[in-house]
């Protein structure tokens, strides 16, 4: 059922490093990006995959991890993704993407826990440094980076706070704590 | 599986109206969308439900159809959505809203998928008018409407024809067509 997989997807920062997402998987996770909707059917995403040593090495540096974790640097060695997907929006086809990138980032992510995978979708990035990083030209704005494995961590979902705060924290046994609003507060009248 | 959901969740704009989506089912689809990821966790998103005809004959005039189908206004009475759901961004938490409501509008249109019902992402909002119709106050962004129902009409995906537009058509019998660029085409390198 849709609902299992909506909570079963949550945002992963940790992974068993050694545990492969080969290339064959990331194709099909993008090709079930490319049969969702895009705004008046442009289509203008395009992606680029990575499932190696290597190539995963020169993406890391450029990425920010989980912004309220101030004293956590990011996944060690080890515990670091497997795989990534970057989102690029082709600014030939179109210059704005809309939301276009949230629905294909999410149907990967949705098609990735299906298979046992997850992930995260990171927006802070040092973009021209990954830019050089992968060679990718100058017309392809850099949207989203999907990192990709098998988690090594748990997460759960909570309410929000009597503080009301919003920020996700991890307790001294490890466990990502990310509080939601309620649906009371997010469904208007 | 996963594939399956996404490949039956086409954009639909034509409905049988008079079997109705129920608020309890639109309130089942935004708590999936509450359990989905959001840029830095902020949630920024609110959502007004519409379920009734009364309602629904408020949104529709706001609403722009099928952009390429230049002969065609918009579904005619009979054969409107059964419910919408408004997706709007609280400037009190955010003044940007990323891809936060891609990934909401998709999750929604997954779970309405799973449930035989189906749908459409509309942006093209005369977003003024439907603030006054829906009394929406001034801190809030529209951002998409997601029109729904049970799909009265043949969706079919295909590949881009020799011409390379990605304009989708409604053929004689009333099937509309939606050309989908290839995985060759998206995959970088």
């Amino acid at each position: 059922m849709l609902r299992d997989l909506v909570l079963r997807n949550r945002s992963y920062r940790r992974f068993r490093e050694t545990e492969p997402v080969n290339l064959e998987t990331l194709r099909d996770l993008v090709d079930l990006a490319r049969c969702a909707a895009s705004g008046a059917n442009r289509q203008p995403l395009k992606y680029v995959l990575s499932a190696d040593r290597e190539r995963n090495a020169r993406i890391f540096p450029h990425l920010a991890w989980a912004g309220y974790l101030a004293d956590w640097p990011g996944p060690a060695e080890g515990e670091r993704p497997a795989a990534y997907i970057v989102i690029l929006g082709d600014t030939n086809i179109r210059r704005e993407f809309g939301c276009d990138h949230g629905i294909a980032a999410q149907t990967i992510l949705l098609g990735a826990a299906e298979q046992g995978f997850g992930g995260c979708m990171i927006g802070s990035i040092q973009r021209e440094g990954l830019r050089r990083a992968l060679a990718i030209p100058p017309e392809f704005e850099i949207l989203l980076v999907i990192a990709l494995g098998v988690p090594a961590e748990t997460v759960v979902l909570e309410g929000l706070g009597p503080d009301g705060s919003i920020r996700y924290w991890r307790d001294a046994g490890g466990v990502h704590h990310v509080p939601k609003r309620s649906l009371g507060e997010i469904v208007l009248g």
